[in-house]
């Protein structure tokens, strides 16, 4: 009851942009936003305005690594005012930019919704993501959905790619995991495609994977 | 789940002090805070902060007629971080500030509250602050008790010194309907004690009232 009021006050700070102290510049847009309440989520911002940085005296903080709507996204969520449908929208924008702020609420809230629609389609992709920013539930479940389950199989072509293409400590891993279970993925071609950066020995099989 | 974060970071924001740009002072103590935050909530703040008055300029507000723990409950309640403890501990200051900077969430909040635990013992005193701060349910509460269920009965002395030092309209609202439920209430002296100012015409009863 009481937290109500507290809420609609600060998405009427950032909708109305009331004594706003900072623009936020993204890939065509800029948002006006409250040092304070960017200060309050990450260290980073918050050693930016708190120093003799040029945000500090400029009055704007060039985020030129996010789009506008995912800036939009970003700072919304830290007013607590993001919706669900728009923060499956960018998702993937809001991973970054948690990680690159060191907002830890946001890694976690994007590393559970990540979990929670990881598939056979998209769980190389998630695999990389988890690797990339260390989020390691995420690379646990997709980890068992690929090994124990043996998803690999089922996932021929986008597994040759990820082994061509992918990190090569991870698709190390991977590959490790599969040959504790008493299997090998369909990966004939892997020691050919380079993995020897990898100190990978690999035995490669001599026949066609049949897929 | 997307707004959790928001909510810690405010509740940081304010209890760590992060680029506060405003002194609150109370009697007995100041509190560090946000323009933003208080300009969010009430347009008397907003005021305030954005045309050169003292305010702007000193970077400080005084709020001289609230203790600095009532304050401190107003500035949480503004945060989100306020506990419903600390919320009925200072409800009537709370009221008081909602009231004079505008802040009808927290007015409508104490109005509830106050409904909530209304009784015989307090139904006068609620009355009175229902009338004078507008709060038309707590009002409507007050009288249903009073009249409808005649609890009136029940509390003569009160009655009496409420007949005496109230509100000159409310008195004379209380009797009107009093008397149009067909009775009155005890309040004999009431003429001798000068409510001749609320131009009632009272016909006093000749006995003691039996209390």
């Amino acid at each position: 009851m009481l937290q109500t009021g507290a809420q609609s006050a600060f998405a009427q700070m950032l909708n109305d942009g009331i004594l706003t102290d900072i623009v936020v510049n993204a890939i065509g847009g800029s948002i006006r936003a409250h040092r304070a309440v960017l200060a309050a989520h990450s260290a980073v911002f918050r050693c930016m305005f708190s120093h003799d940085l040029r945000e500090k005296e400029q009055s704007a903080v060039d985020i030129s690594d996010m789009s506008s709507d995912g800036c939009q996204a970003l700072i919304s969520y830290l007013y607590g005012t993001l919706s669900e449908e728009e923060f499956l929208a960018h998702r993937s924008e809001l991973l970054f930019a948690g990680d690159k702020y060191g907002i830890a609420g946001l890694k976690e809230t994007c590393e559970k919704s990540l979990i929670d629609d990881v598939d056979t389609d998209n769980v190389l992709e998630r695999l990389q993501m988890a690797h990339l920013y260390g989020l390691s539930a995420l690379k646990r479940t997709c980890m068992t959905m690929l090994v124990e389950f043996k998803r690999v199989h089922r996932i021929p072509e986008d597994f040759r790619e990820f082994a061509r293409t992918g990190d090569g400590d991870l698709v190390a891993e991977v590959m490790e995991s599969c040959r504790r279970q008493g299997y090998l993925p369909p990966w004939y071609d892997l020691a050919s495609a380079g993995r020897v950066r990898n100190q990978l020995v690999l035995v490669p099989k001599k026949e066609d994977d049949p897929a």
